[in-house]
């Protein structure tokens, strides 16, 4: 039994869990070009915000080092493009432009084409390793919020192999099993793209934590028949007031969380804040394409034609929430109009 | 446009909708032999408790007619045999005995063979004919509970392929479609089998019906973003006091009714009432095989040794309902303690 993780760099070589194969196969694979680190998010092989910053950072030193150029002007003109060609691996997510932007501003005035090229390497490697600790200490907060907890339920993956290690919300499970702290976890499924099934279960299977799966449709059922304690999600994005937006399905949990007097924690690092927005009627909700419901594995499960409403994600308001568990700690309802002040501007680093 | 129905009588031949092969394929089926008949309830091309009530009816009166035996004791005894093969077909439907039952006992004393052959057939349309203005009168029912409600949502298929025509939940949508009304209806996909996606959004569209699918875990969404009004579900069985069960899912729904302030109907005829039954916590539930969450189309979604929670119904307290809509009338939260009077007798025939 081991925490899966998804990003491994070793003398200088970057190998990535492929999740696309997941959870049929257990495949890593060596990225040796910046060509295949874009590839990877293209395909989603890499997934999950902070994989994606990550990996992204690694691409920038991986071509680096390649470069021919031995004048500093070049080099950063060199840099700049492939920058700009990473950055559109997955044009939306807002911690892929933070990684590529931290990895810029580093070497922003450095002079000698070795040493840049050496504080490229050492700063993907910082970006993974702070990921790594910043989610452990979510792990140990949420083991601390969930001190009397044993069954408790989950949607998406906002897992390890999202992340560098641990997760968010599913960093508690993967700690405590390390601990010999014992959870019984149910996994919603996560339609329209399974993640819970494909990848919260093997993940959870790999640390050796009882995981059980239901449809998205059993989450009332399964509360009020299993005994559920609380409920525990990642964030996309949460607004100045607490309001969060994640995964479709979130709102529900929330919803029926309050029905059964349960707890309903959001985990997320406290650069998932995006305090330039008041709540969380400002945070837009992408839809995605029809196929996503109306077909399976190129099968059809819907007649031709069907209207379909896709939204990727929904907004659970603050007042449905018990507490957002951040890296920095636990912000309880009662301290949500004092986020701010809490979690420091927005995008600011994490201090350790 | 025009309601689909799953079963049709004509010339004394019997012909069904195979649902089996929905939506991809529109095929009916003639069912020549009692063998048959076992057939497409076992493989599923029939399905819904009406339905399969109505088509095993069929099939007693299309065995009959072939036997050679001409003492009328004789006749008996075969025919018993027959009922007993009939009754295997799916051993667990209410319906299914309820009507074999009723087409023994119309010739319990009968004397003639040739007499006895005629009253199975009249029976068995009888009982296809009642189910239809049952169906009918829920229907119109529930169009005066929505008289002001455009923008509804509902679970499953408690639609005309279900029954004789019409449907229960299903039903106001196909007659209002016939009067003009318009109603835009969200359609929840219902995993892990689909039926919503499969069934409803196919028999919605032949009728002319505005329908949208959308995944079980966008309920919440969905009513909050779109305006859903109302909601409206069928039921497999119903407590003394109304606490109604259903297929997986329709618990989420009453919750987010509760919380969005919207109305949450149950549609059905009186004689899915239990009035054995005190409440709900005495219904079973049934769990089904774990293959419908971890497969799809014989590929895994989820990995081998996943466990699984695969309950196939969810029980909603009557305290979450707003009325019940039934062919006698609409019973409604305040006389939830009067059904067993408003109903009758569990099992009761339908009074035209």
């Amino acid at each position: 039994m081991s925490i899966p993780t998804p990003i491994i760099w070793k003398n200088g070589q970057l190998t990535i869990l492929n999740q696309h194969k997941l959870p049929n196969e257990i495949d890593y694979a060596a990225l040796e070009t910046i060509e295949d680190v874009y590839e990877s998010i293209v395909t989603l092989k890499v997934r999950g915000a902070p994989a994606i910053g990550i990996t992204a950072a690694y691409g920038l030193a991986i071509a680096s080092r390649k470069y021919k150029e031995q004048n500093i002007a070049s080099f950063h003109l060199r840099l700049h493009e492939d920058y700009l060609y990473l950055a559109g691996s997955r044009p939306t997510a807002v911690n892929l432009f933070w990684a590529l932007d931290r990895m810029m501003g580093k070497i922003e005035n450095v002079e000698s084409v070795n040493e840049a090229i050496y504080l490229l390497e050492a700063e993907a490697i910082s970006i993974h390793q702070e990921d790594e600790a910043s989610c452990k200490r979510i792990g140990r907060n949420a083991l601390e919020a969930l001190a009397n907890v044993k069954k408790i339920m989950t949607i998406c993956n906002a897992g390890t192999i999202a992340t560098a290690k641990y997760g968010t919300a599913l960093a508690p499970f993967h700690l405590g099993a390390e601990q010999g702290r014992e959870f019984e976890v149910y996994a919603c499924e996560t339609r329209p793209v399974f993640q819970g099934s494909r990848l919260t279960v093997w993940e959870l299977q790999q640390s050796g934590v009882d995981v059980t799966l239901i449809t998205d449709s059993m989450a009332a059922h399964t509360i009020h028949a299993k005994g559920i304690e609380a409920i525990i999600v990642g964030a996309d994005r949460i607004a100045a007031n607490g309001d969060t937006a994640n995964k479709i399905g979130t709102l529900n949990l929330a919803i029926l969380a309050k029905q059964f007097g349960i707890a309903f924690y959001v985990a997320a690092p406290s650069t998932t804040f995006d305090l330039t927005i008041e709540s969380g009627a400002e945070i837009p909700i992408e839809e995605r394409k029809e196929e996503e419901i109306t077909t399976f594995a190129g099968r059809r499960i819907a007649p031709e034609g069907t209207k379909v409403f896709n939204p990727a994600f929904d907004m659970s308001p603050s007042e449905l929430i018990t507490a957002i568990i951040t890296e920095k700690g636990i912000i309880y309802k009662q301290d949500f109009n004092n986020i701010s002040s809490l979690i420091g501007k927005a995008g600011e680093e994490v201090k350790s």
